[in-house]
């Protein structure tokens, strides 16, 4: 017998006969003596069509007010989950966010989870019975509904898992698994078997979209092993673990997957004074203003000139990013700001890269022969990226995936 | 300044733009220095919606998990309201019926409210604030969401106006007010600008659809002033009150309305035995399916004889009741039985009919001079029906309406 969370997405509860599948699938879990709780999301398209709602009632929606609208969603699929699990002779009950609780941070529409109470889950379990819970929502503690952000129900499903000290947190999803890179660029592209927290970190945040990067951060911190599964098929998926998890002889790559983002921008600070002050009067200004900055590249000026700022901010954040400079530049002592959307940062990720050297160096080799321009490079323990113009991006990640060695056999 | 009750109906509540106008409705009443709260129902069809899935989920839903998914849709609407009134610069804020809390039975489905605690309103209204609620919904003793039934959200509305203490109870609907027949088909039928709470609960149970009789019987013990208006138009509507609230020399007419239902069948007994146990063998058991009994007719026999038994029962329970008494036919011993859908029940209705003898008389004069069959015949206090064949409807509710002076002078 184990301790089970299933967490279901919006595409695979989007309908009764799609919520009727899961019911079975839960079912399946059940009967062989494992401890259920399932975590939902809203059908497909549902929190879409509710935010939607809230930006007519008023552009400045008040998020308190936000999160009782759009917490609605998951109620309804919950209780929909309940309806069809009782009418196959199971014993199931739904718990929102309020009633179990989860209690969450005041932030609305982007609240923190503070903790699970497991004692009304430990009560289902000795009545052998499976909790329905609504993923995305929780309660603050001013007795307010609370919602976690978009993608926030996988976040919820880890730390349920977590209260209840389950075996597994189940991620069922709309893709089988986490794959070496897009299958819509690399048609070879592998399933990974079984990857580090730190490794679905990394991949997730450069743009693999399987995971909330939250989840995996909580279910790293918490050691809560994370299987993700389509639930329209019955092929095993990826398990997301700990390093220390996997065994020693196992086959690993060097490199486990390929990412990148397009939605990057690049902007440049002309003629910067060359003084140790220079890069605090930018970077400070726009962390202030919540401006995410990324990779960062200056050029190394001769003694006594002006130089060269470069770096990456979100696209979203390039014209907000602009404002905060142009108001500072007489202050910072620019003369001009270029800035360029055309461009993409590729990363390849790997815990297998400690202690191989080579590793890098075979990145940018495959790319220089490629013709391909490097704008920028950042690297970390088990990641490097570079940045690269636009055009290239589904050259370089196929030439790349080649390179490592990820290709499959056949096409996916 | 007045404690006000607002309540909204579904099509009052139907998408944004009419929202919208509720809250500027909302906000008339704050800015005239009333302290106001807002009930609401789920937008016009969302309710079907929703209880659609869950008989699609499972033909037996669990009423318990029923309930967790139909409560989303005041859910919605309170919080787009709350939203918009917040736009308008209003201090408003939505309170759930588990935050307040409404407390109900457990009687999921179909639960009654015990109490609303007034204590968060309270300290709403010493802040200023506007609160809006949603409907339909409480929370029951175990602390799981419970559902009123449909039509629910009048009495949510009466039960918070008792708890508030309001002075009135605004219910905005989608006809303008109670009309002394249906428009239909009486084209000068008039509205009636005051009505007491026991003709609104007769003229409610035989067929007139403007509130729903469970809140007009709670307003009725509560003492709580009822005023149905129009959401979409500003035209005075009809106030609900006790007959001690009415001036005395108020010009007041016999009859304050005709009413129809058409829904009834007509059940005959043949044969029955003559004994004083023979209808308690026949409304026994069929008070104890469930079976709504309305008008009985039991012909007087000669000495010794047998006897046929005649009454009404709700169209939609007649195969039920067919079913109980069949059943039964050796026990209570009746020869056939003969049943008629084709029969409405006329009904008029009117305080001013105490001691006025010649009211009824008038009603029977009328019909036979358009030789109109009476199939029977039942008199309350304030109330005479009438069972006629059904195709004499529109002919029987017209000239009655004519017959106690109820014509309006022109066409509405």
């Amino acid at each position: 017998m184990a301790r089970i969370v299933m967490k279901f997405g919006g595409t695979s509860m989007a309908g009764i006969e799609r919520i009727r599948h899961v019911a079975g699938l839960v079912k399946r879990e059940a009967e062989a003596g494992h401890q259920v709780a399932v975590v939902v999301s809203a059908m497909a398209g549902e929190t879409d069509r509710l935010i939607h709602f809230c930006r007519e009632a008023s552009s400045l929606y008040d998020p308190r007010e936000y999160d009782v609208v759009v917490a609605s969603g998951e109620q309804v699929t919950s209780g929909l989950l309940a309806i069809t699990l009782t009418g196959m002779g199971l014993n199931a009950r739904s718990y929102m966010g309020w009633q179990l609780p989860i209690r969450t941070s005041a932030g609305h529409a982007a609240a923190l989870i503070d903790g699970v109470d497991a004692d009304v889950l430990e009560r289902v379990f000795d009545e052998s019975g499976i909790a329905v819970i609504p993923g995305f929502q929780g309660l603050a503690a001013d007795g307010s509904l609370a919602t976690l952000g978009r993608g926030g129900s996988d976040t919820s499903a880890v730390a349920v898992a977590a209260a209840m000290k389950a075996d597994r947190c189940d991620i069922y999803t709309d893709v089988d698994g986490v794959y070496t890179t897009d299958p819509r660029i690399v048609p070879r592209a592998r399933k990974i078997p079984v990857i580090t927290y730190e490794e679905m970190l990394e991949l997730a945040s450069v743009g693999a979209k399987v995971l909330q990067t939250r989840s995996v951060g909580l279910a790293m911190r918490e050691k809560i092993p994370i299987k993700v599964l389509s639930s329209f098929d019955d092929r095993p998926g990826t398990m997301v673990v700990a390093e220390n998890a996997i065994e020693e002889d196992m086959e690993r790559q060097v490199i486990t997957g390929i990412a990148y983002e397009k939605n990057e921008a690049r902007m440049t600070l002309t003629a910067m004074p060359d003084t140790p002050a220079a890069a605090a009067s930018v970077f400070g200004p726009l962390a202030e203003a919540g401006v995410n900055v990324d990779m960062i590249v200056q050029s190394v000026p001769r003694a006594g000139e002006r130089t060269d700022l470069t770096f990456t901010v979100p696209a979203t954040a390039l014209a907000q990013a602009v404002d905060v400079l142009e108001r500072l530049r007489s202050e910072i002592g620019f003369a001009d700001i270029l800035t360029d959307t055309a461009i993409t940062k590729v990363s390849i990720v790997g815990v297998g890269m400690r202690g191989n050297p080579g590793v890098a160096a075979l990145m940018f080799r495959t790319l220089a022969d490629r013709g391909i321009n490097l704008l920028a490079i950042t690297t970390s323990e088990i990641k490097v990226s570079v940045l690269i113009p636009e055009d290239y991006t589904e050259l370089a990640v196929r030439v790349l995936h080649t390179a490592y060695g990820l290709d499959a056999e056949s096409e996916a």
